[in-house]
């Protein structure tokens, strides 16, 4: 089953607002069989609404659509949709009662904005919005279905998950099979890994493909199948993951799909290890990523964000005398920040970076985007010294991957030997 | 001037990457009177590329092109381009020098893939691309443009800023004027917002209009006009922007388009003042926010995360005894915590958080999403409790925004206290 979506706000087409609705919706959707065809991005505009319906309407059967549902002025969806599937604007009640619910749950005043979200075309059926105020709105026509969203992320994550998807499958009945792979891959160039399996594409069967995903500092690789026997699906899916695993060994890190904070949480939990982490020029964001991972509570137990060189000596201990001789962005101050930490917070594990993000700061030794880096697991420890081009904020997410990859491959590295020697 | 965007990449349309490319042109193109369509996010498949480029060019004189240039195979773009515009692929020189001196830089070896990027379609202009290998293509038919662009965002956003953008304004040239003014308006729900700007809305002339961008816990309100007449433009906005000021007051937190970090970063800065975050529940987030601002080590000195409870007894010094009596979750520790992390890092402000973020770890008194906060300036310290709904990155993202507006509004009180007595 192929659907299309359609996403609704002049804030998404002038770049004030991301879209992560669609995504969001691909990532649930494509496991069940369903295909996105197309994402289009809108203006709050009739003209522009009605065509992108019309278009999505003659390439698949199943239109999604968020945003536009606002209660203010610049939203004009509702009264788009009614004139395109006919009827007029109705108050519905359970829509009016949910509002006046949420209005007075957060201690709100009723005004009439809110008041007009329970205006509805009479050609919709309701699904109640049980965590907003914009309803959600089931249009048919011709045997094709068109849902309306809010543009909150929230309220359409909640209501896809709990009423929408379900309410597509009964209307809709899909009978290909679908099967999903997904593999993470780290420290082999995407060029050099696509030489490697060159072969093993080649002799995937009709129906089963590769796709390469390039994260930042690693690749994703997704083996995605499609057939009407599951059973031999399921068994050349099988042979598939075999097969990468034979040729790409320890550079697979993962066989699902995982951030790098999850791949290193899983290993930590499963060695019952503790991590801190000692961030300068990351600020923050190694002990956010990894703390974005839900039960990262039994692993982490906490960070220092050494910003100023002088919470690097009076909190980690860093020696004065060593800044002094190597600098503040050093291999040396690195491990020193890591040893620190996972002194002060008594862990297993650290990790530390120091470097200067930029756009200023850098000097001849130490250009913009040097960062040195740190990972510690009991007595092993290394270090390594990296150069990112480009803003800020990619400095930042490079350094905040390649600390966490280089933990994991401490700790990847530590196993293979035990094993050897076991 | 109306452009069009084509996203191509199945890893878009499935929601493994999601697409910034086409808000970071918006953001860049549109103070520049280039007014986005539409953005199309389509597969790696040629005839869904050359069915958007059909309908682009229908709309609109201009299409930027991002993605499908990468050297795996399911990288279909530039065939497709070839086909489009006519021609034949064909060796451009100086795009494989350009990649083989990145091959070299970068101490890689060059293979087969990375020398197919420097294939180009005949009927292209190639704008070398300084910072990767896969080349920008310019190519022109009945005085429309398309320029077809990596999809890496930082290669696309470096090459738009150096090249394609000034390479755009030569060609075309736009005789409208066009001007923005943004706002961040903090302590106000949309819908009340609405109703009082109603009157200021409907008084607006023809040709500026405003737009309400909800954010995480705030709002955006941005006024855009555009005109022939840029004296008379410029007139409006600077009245539009008084009259704005003149009915919401304090609620205008900046008169920019800023991020809560930023507008807190600019307070602390303008004071001299020194901040320290101490994190539970957000994890680092709210630090990792601050840090993300170029120039925040002026003011900021760095974070304690005392994710684990001893992290706060041993780093923070918050007493043993106020946990066991208030719960580790409770403004009393909040409090403690802010104290302690100001005391540690020797700073004048402090932000503190604890809290459940989810989706486990909930009980009766502290359900999951309870947040804690504390902000403190000086002798000033104030706290607050807040309960949010949603999953576990949406808690931590509403109570790192909540956070940061609790210390804003904190500065702001005080300093409209002291002009008060002035």
């Amino acid at each position: 089953m192929k659907y299309s979506t359609i996403v609704i706000g002049d804030e998404l087409l002038i770049g004030q607002v991301t879209d992560t609705n669609s995504g969001w919706m691909a990532r649930h959707l494509t496991p069940l069989g369903w295909e996105p065809h197309e994402v289009r991005v809108v203006a709050d505009d009739a003209q522009a609404i009605t065509r992108a319906i019309d278009d999505a309407f003659a390439a698949t059967d199943v239109v999604l659509m968020t945003g536009g549902l606002g209660p203010t002025k610049d939203d004009i969806t509702k009264g788009t949709l009614c004139d395109y599937f006919g009827g007029t604007m109705v108050r519905d009640e359970a829509t009016a009662r949910n509002v006046e619910g949420i209005v007075a749950r957060r201690h709100l005043k009723l005004n009439d904005y809110t008041r007009d979200q329970a205006l509805v075309p009479s050609s919709c059926r309701v699904i109640q919005n049980q965590v907003g105020t914009a309803p959600i709105m089931w249009f048919e026509r011709d045997g094709k279905v068109l849902v309306s969203m809010p543009g909150v992320p929230f309220e359409t994550e909640t209501m896809m998950e709990r009423e929408v998807i379900p309410q597509l499958l009964k209307h809709f009945h899909s009978k290909e099979h679908i099967e999903f792979r997904n593999f993470v891959v780290m420290g082999i160039i995407e060029s050099l890994l696509a030489m490697q399996l060159d072969g093993f594409e080649r002799a995937l069967p009709a129906g089963i493909h590769l796709a390469y995903l390039p994260q930042v500092g690693y690749i994703k690789l997704r083996l995605t199948g499609i057939a009407d026997d599951a059973q031999w699906l399921s068994n050349q899916m099988e042979q598939g993951a075999e097969q990468l695993h034979a040729i790409l060994g320890r550079h697979i890190v993962a066989d699902h799909d995982a951030t790098m904070a999850a791949i290193v949480g899983e290993r930590l939990r499963e060695r019952q290890l503790t991590l801190a982490t000692a961030e300068s020029c990351t600020g923050g964001n190694v002990a956010h990523v990894i703390t974005e991972i839900a039960g990262s509570s039994d692993y982490f137990v906490g960070a220092v964000v050494s910003y100023a060189t002088r919470v690097k000596e009076d909190v980690l201990h860093v020696d004065h005398e060593m800044i002094a001789q190597y600098g503040v962005v050093s291999e040396q101050v690195a491990e020193a920040m890591a040893t620190g930490v996972a002194q002060a917070l008594s862990t297993d594990c650290a990790i530390a970076t120091t470097g200067v993000a930029g756009p200023s700061g850098g000097s001849e030794a130490t250009p913009v985007g040097t960062v040195c880096m740190a990972a510690k697991c009991g007595d092993a420890l290394v270090t390594q010294r990296k150069h990112y081009p480009g803003t800020r904020s990619r400095v930042i997410e490079r350094a905040t991957n390649d600390a966490l990859m280089l933990l994991l491959d401490l700790l990847d590295s530590a196993s293979a030997h035990r094993d050897g020697q076991a």
